[in-house]
This record gives C-alpha cells, sequence and structure tokens, in this order.
C-alpha cells in the first residue's frame, strides 16, 4: 500500500528531474521498497530502461548494492546489461558473497562470464568457490565474510579486530575462534565480549560446545536447526573440521519459507516454482500444473477399470452409484489427513524415520476411530437423508450397511496409506510431499473402489 | 540422533548419584537439547518425577531458566508442581518476560495464580500488561527488555548503558532512541556503535526511517516483515507512536513455521493443532481430523443427489459410469491447484485483496490452456485405453467427445472457484486456507457432475 506513495514519489521527482531531492529522498528509504518499486514501475510500463538505469545511479553505492541484491533475476540482468564493466565490478563487489552468488546462479552464460571477468579476483575466486556446492547445500547457502578471532586474543583484541575487519561482515555478533588450520575452537558473542572485562582472553571464555554443519548438509535441514535451537547465526565446517563460511538467519527464514511453499505446492500435485504467482506468466504456471493434472487424469484408467468390471452388478444396484464420489472422496480427505501431517512432520524433524512404526500404530487407532464415527454417521446420513428425507425406496437398510460399513475400512486403509507412503518415499530417497496427492490418491482412490464393491458383493449379491 | 548418546549419559550420571559429574555435563549441553532429554526420558518412563526435580536443580541457574522456556507445558506444570514458592519466583524471574508469558499462557488458572504470586510485583505487572493483547497479535508475540537509548547519548555513552542494562535484554544488536515521552525516535546497531568515533551523538547517526509495527498488528504479518526484510528485530509501539516492546527473530521464525503448518492442515481439511504429530494422543488426532470428514460426507448428498437425477440415463449409457471418478479427482486436483497457490501468495503477502482481478484473469487463461490439454488428452485416452486397449464396445467416439470436453469446462470452472473462494473468504474476514480443499472441493464436485451430465445429455441424448 505505501509502496505505492513512496513509488508515486520517486517518479514525480525522477520525471521532474529533481535528481538531488531524490537522491535525498532514496537515502531514506528500505533497500527491499526500493527493489519492488522499480520493478512495480516496470511492470506498469512507467520506468523505462534508461530512466531504470539513472535513478539505480543516483543511490550511494552502498544503498545501490543492497537494492540490486533484493531485485528479481529480470530486472538485474536489465541493469547489468546498462552498467559499464567497471560498475558492474563495482556493485558485486560491494554486495555480500552469498547474495552475489545467487544473482549469478540465476544469469545466462554470457552474464555470468562478463561478471567474473568485471570483478577483482580475489571476489572471482571467492564466487567461483562458492558456485561449486550443490544446490541444495549448506555450502551454496553460506558466506565466507564472517568475523574470525584467535583463542589468545583478548577481549580489546577481539574489538579492535572487528573494528578494522568488521565492515564488510555479514554479521558480527557471532565471532568464530579458530586455531592455526582454521579448525573451528569456539565461537564468542559480541554480547559476551561487551559484558567482559577487556583484559579476559577468549580461551577462557569462548563458548567450545557449538553446533555447527558441513558444507555438504542439506538446505532445510540446516535452517531447521535455526528454528529448532533460535540460532541467528551458524558456522560451516569442511570434513576436516576447519570453518568454510558462515549461514546467517536471514537466509536460513527464506529457506524455511520456500521449502513450505514447495511442499504445499507438491501435495497439491503441482511442479514447484521459485517465482511469486503474480510475476509468473501463464506458460510457467501451466508447465507447473499440467504434468500431474495429466498422470492422474490417466492413472484413474484404474478406477474406471473396476467400475467397468462390475457395470452389470451396479446397472442393477443403481442406488449404489450414487455414494461412488462421497466413498472416494472420504478415502481422499482420510488419506491426505495422515500424508499431510507425517510430511510437515517430517520436514520439520519432529518425525524420523525410525518412528515408521509409531506412526503406523498411532494412524491405525485413529483411523479406528474415524472408521467407526464415519460408518455410524453415514449409516444414519443414508437412511435418514438419502432414503427418508429423498423418499428413496432404493435406500434398504442393506444400501446403509454397505456404505457405512465401506467407509470403517476405507478410513483404515487410506490412513495407513497415507501415514506410510510419505515415509516409504524418504526411505527411497525421494521427496514426501510428492507421494502425498497425487500417488496416495490413485492407490487410495483404487481401494475404495475395490472395498465397496467387495462389501456390496457379500451384503447385496451384486 | 544424538539426542540418544547424550541422554543416557545423564541418566546414567544421575542413577550413578555422580551429581557434580553430572552438573559439569550439563554446563556444556544445550537448553533445548536438556529439554527434550527430559522428555524423552520422562515419556519412556526412565525418569520419576522427583528425579526430574533434581536433574533441574542440578543445573545452573540461568541454564535452568533456558531449558524450562524450551519444554513441553506438562513438563512445566509437572516442574512447577515440584517447585518452592521462592524457587517458582525466581525460574521465572530468569526467564524473558515473552518466554515466561508463554510458559503461562498454557497453565491452568490455579497454576497461573500460583505463578503471579511467586514473582516480584514488577515482574507481575509486566506479566499482567502482555497477557492482555489478542492471542495473534504483535503485543503477545512480544518481549519488552529491550535496550532504549536518548538521542543526546554519545557512543560511549550508549555502550556504557548497554554494558549496564544488557545483560538480561532479549537482544543488544538494535537499541532503540526514544524520546521524552518513549516516543520511538530512531534505532541503532551495535555494529555501526561499534565502527563510529566515541563521541558520535547518537542523534546524528541513527536511522530515522525504521520499520515498526503497532501492538494489534497481526502477528503473522509481523513475522512475514521479518522475512521480507530480513530483519532480525523489530520494535512494536502503541497508539501515540510510544514504543512498548520488541518482537525478536527466534520468535518470528516459529509464528512463520506454525502458520505454514496451520495452512496445511487446514487445506488437508484438519483443525489446526499446536502440538507436534508424535506428541499428540490418538484422542487429539481424532478431534482434529473428524469434523470435516463428517462434513464432508454429508455435503457429498449434493453429488450423490446428482447422480441419481441422472440414474435412469446412466443405467442406459452404463460406460459413462466408469468416467465420473477421474471427471470428479481431475475438477478437485485443477482447483487445490489454484487454491493453494493464492491461499500461499495470500499468506506470504505476495498477493493482496486488490489483485482480485489479476487473479481471476491468470487462473483464466491458465485453466483454458489447461482444459485444452485436457481435453485432447482425455479424448485421446478414451478412445485409445478404455475404448481400444480394453476392447470395450461401448466406447464410441460420442463417448470420448463428452468426457474431452467435460474436461476442458471442470477445468475452468474448478480453477476458478480454486483461485477465488480463497480470496472471497478473506474479503469475509475468515482464514483463505479454510476454503481450500474443504468448500471448494464440495463446489467443484457438484459442478462438474453437473457439467458432465449436461454435456452428455447434448451430445448423447442422456
Amino acid at each position: 500500500m505505501t509502496t505505492f506513495d513512496f513509488c508515486e514519489r520517486i517518479l514525480d521527482l525522477l520525471r521532474g528531474k529533481q535528481y538531488s531531492a531524490l537522491q535525498r529522498y532514496l537515502d531514506t528509504l528500505n533497500p527491499t521498497d526500493i527493489a519492488e518499486c522499480m520493478l512495480d514501475l516496470q511492470d506498469e510500463g512507467d520506468l523505462e530502461d534508461k530512466e531504470l538505469l539513472r535513478l539505480f545511479r543516483l543511490m550511494p553505492k552502498e544503498l545501490a548494492s543492497d537494492t540490486f541484491a533484493e531485485m528479481e533475476p529480470e530486472l538485474q540482468e536489465k541493469l547489468i546489461g546498462g552498467f559499464s564493466d567497471k560498475e558492474l565490478g563495482e556493485v558485486l563487489e560491494d554486495m555480500f558473497l552469498d547474495d552475489a552468488v545467487d544473482v549469478i546462479e540465476e544469469m545466462p552464460a554470457s552474464v555470468v562470464k562478463r561478471i567474473l571477468k568485471a570483478v577483482d579476483a580475489e571476489t572471482r575466486q571467492a564466487i567461483n568457490q562458492l558456485l561449486n556446492y550443490p544446490e541444495d547445500s549448506a555450502g551454496s547457502l553460506m558466506t565466507i565474510e564472517y568475523v574470525d578471532l584467535r583463542p589468545a586474543m583478548t577481549v580489546e583484541e577481539a574489538f579492535a579486530h572487528i573494528r578494522e575487519h568488521g565492515v564488510d561482515k555479514e554479521t558480527i555478533y557471532t565471532c568464530y575462534i579458530i586455531g592455526p588450520t582454521r579448525k573451528l575452537l569456539g565461537a564468542v558473542s559480541v554480547r559476551e565480549l561487551l559484558l567482559a572485562k577487556p583484559g579476559t582472553v577468549l580461551r577462557d571464555m569462548m563458548e567450545t560446545n557449538i553446533i555447527s554443519v558441513s558444507t555438504m548438509d542439506d538446505r532445510e535441514e540446516v535452517a531447521n536447526l535455526f528454528s529448532h535451537y533460535g540460532l541467528t547465526a551458524l558456522p560451516v565446517v569442511d570434513k576436516e573440521k576447519r570453518l568454510v563460511g558462515i549461514v546467517t538467519v536471514d537466509d536460513a527464514i527464506d529457506v524455511l519459507q520456500e521449502e513450505a511453499t514447495e511442499d504445499m505446492e507438491l501435495m497439491a500435485a503441482m511442479l514447484p516454482s521459485e517465482r511469486p504467482y503474480l510475476r509468473s506468466s501463464t506458460w510457467e504456471l501451466w508447465k507447473q500444473r499440467i504434468p500431474w493434472l495429466l498422470i492422474l487424469m490417466v492413472s484413474a484408467t484404474f478406477t474406471g477399470m473396476i467400475i467397468t468390471g462390475f457395470e452389470q452388478g451396479l446397472a442393477a444396484n443403481a442406488a449404489l452409484i450414487a455414494f461412488i464420489p462421497m466413498l472416494m472422496s472420504t478415502g481422499g480427505n482420510c488419506g491426505s489427513q495422515s500424508s499431510v501431517m507425517v510430511i510437515r512432520g517430517l520436514s520439520l524433524g519432529e518425525i524420523e524415520m525410525a518412528d515408521a512404526l509409531r506412526v503406523l500404530w498411532k494412524e491405525f487407532r485413529v483411523s479406528v476411530f474415524c472408521g467407526l464415527a464415519l460408518a455410524a454417521a453415514g449409516f444414519v446420513k443414508v437412511l435418514l437423508i438419502d432414503g427418508w428425507l429423498f423418499r428413496n425406496p432404493d435406500i434398504t437398510v442393506g444400501v446403509a450397511a454397505t456404505v457405512g460399513l465401506t467407509l470403517a475400512f476405507i478410513a483404515v486403509v487410506a490412513k495407513l496409506v497415507g501415514g506410510l507412503l510419505p515415509m516409504g518415499a524418504k526411505k527411497l530417497g525421494f521427496d514426501p510431499a510428492v507421494m502425498a496427492s497425487p500417488f496416495i490418491t490413485t492407490i487410495v482412490d483404487a481401494l475404495s473402489l475395490l472395498l465397496y464393491f467387495t462389501i456390496a458383493s457379500l451384503l447385496l449379491g451384486l
């Protein structure tokens, strides 16, 4: 909402060529807001590429780099196209290294080449190192800009070191203490340093029992550690326990949000996407949605086959047809309730693979009680609403009993399938969320129909 | 995993009455881990209530309070039952106020009374103030333990203030600068203070354009600000813009995680729960799941009625029955794809109410292309697989065309319903996620069947 107000002001000042007023105004704004405003103005055609570049160049260096880091890749690419090589190098070098790597990962090869040529040798080497880590690893998430101290330093020396080297570190509030081979020995917070006597030696005050992760750890697990322990930074070490980088809490939050979105998309039978909904084109949304729609349509051939197999019996007991959708959707709901809880539990680390039997047993008990309640309610509902209220003479006690009994069995089967399949997927190395709606629905649908027709055969002689 | 190792060690030392060794060992551990270990040991019956209390009392005061804050409410209540009033007061006063309030909110009235009597007058007043804010507000999320500075202070004086008062503030890294009536004037980070000259006056260096929230703001929106702007703390002000508290990033992460879980549960037709899956009893899980199962079972009466209405026509064209499940589940999938994206977008603040028309138009375009693809694939699939491969003579080109055409219309209708209903819910003040699966499924199911039978009547004379 407020984005609009200051966005209009920016445009007014730019159009009125009041550059020095605009410069002062930009300096009071937040980089995230400026980046959003630039994108909005471009989207609405209010800001030409030339004007975008002018606006960007009006910002003080640090603000410009921070704003650049917050932009959507399209806008970054546009700006890079307008930058001189010198300008490009400066912007990238002013950014935190992990942000610079995030930019590079989204650019086409030709732009990457230009960027790597434009930055200085040291930055280039660091970028290349970070680019080498797999996309979902702690290594790709970390930054190498942190404060490292030595165990023999005093608090006073530590502060001198922070004052000298802290300017372009991503966080200075947790400092890491390393040995001669860069082995991680401990950590000390600026808070502890501030409250300690200036002469205290770090070795005597540092926390040695610190949580660290390895460069190859999965980034979702790393982000979960932040949430679990309430951390603001986490050191990343290599195989020899040498400190190579840190992950900061802002990046961890982004991972947690992205992973939750991804899980939701997978559960709703979509391929995950990284772009916000309103910024995705029709074509991108279509590509994200159509594969599972087609797969699930074709896999429903099974349910069709089962119905075709019982076609004659159904024609003779036409009243049974009307309950097929209700039974299948109840099965689907039961299954997705269980699968969603298990998938979320696995994501949050609340459920581990070793808990498979506990999950099975819990789902069995819950499903029996759900089944009993559904059976009783279903039996009464079929007799009262479908039979008596709508005066349908085909609804006999036998039909009601068939529907009720089927509901009980469906609840149990659907919940067991829904609870176990995600764990099975994880065991096999797949993302548990992929198993959620799509596969479970297909399996539960087929099983629900088979249960229905089998019970109908036994009770009604279908 | 490692929880087990150190948990066993704790139990060994406790059983062996090696209390001083245990005390030293506990001091190397993390409060979150100790709290988890205590819960595990109690769950497995390895730790009696008396031993739990002894273990707790062995910890140094600060660690004990931190561990207490991390515990599940059951365990906290058990410990409180064993505490003397003096002990209770000390533990609560050592905790951060927002954590203490979190504890109190979970306790039965009698325990709350005892707690409020046990703490000192100042803490009692502060707790009562925080307890007054609505559960989902920024006020209930904030802590009142922050560092406040005055604009006339120098950097040197600021450090002196932090050293004196910072010990029991939840964060010292962002300090807030307030005027004579506590009006929020600006903020300064410890990083900036460290890098500034000792004589600099805060007025001249403070950031005045700061993001703040109001006590009554929704906690999900507050948490989203952390993620959007990459914050680590956020000031909370009252109606007169006076500073009353701060929200810290660890609490914001918890909110984001809880809200994502809640959305997933609602989307999967469950009532939200706050307890982790494995800690929920069968009865709790049942209560969470059965309401929607029953409601949706009964609401499926509509689909049953529609089928019953076309019963005679279906008996004459039995081949059409086999496609009912596939058509309904395709409708459900199309609808939930759209609704999940819109709900998540609303949660993350990426979609606002003003975007309703853009969403409608986007969903329309995507749904047309999805519909066309489904129609074409469905037509071919019915003819080839159901007709030719399974040699079913009832599958005519007319049947295939009916199914294909229905798929196209279902995709459009389902995606429009799925995209708009969550926004309608938000407009009416409901949680958009409640609209997701349950309502949308019922509406889309009924519409899908009506479309199918209407198209069949037109093409096949059903």
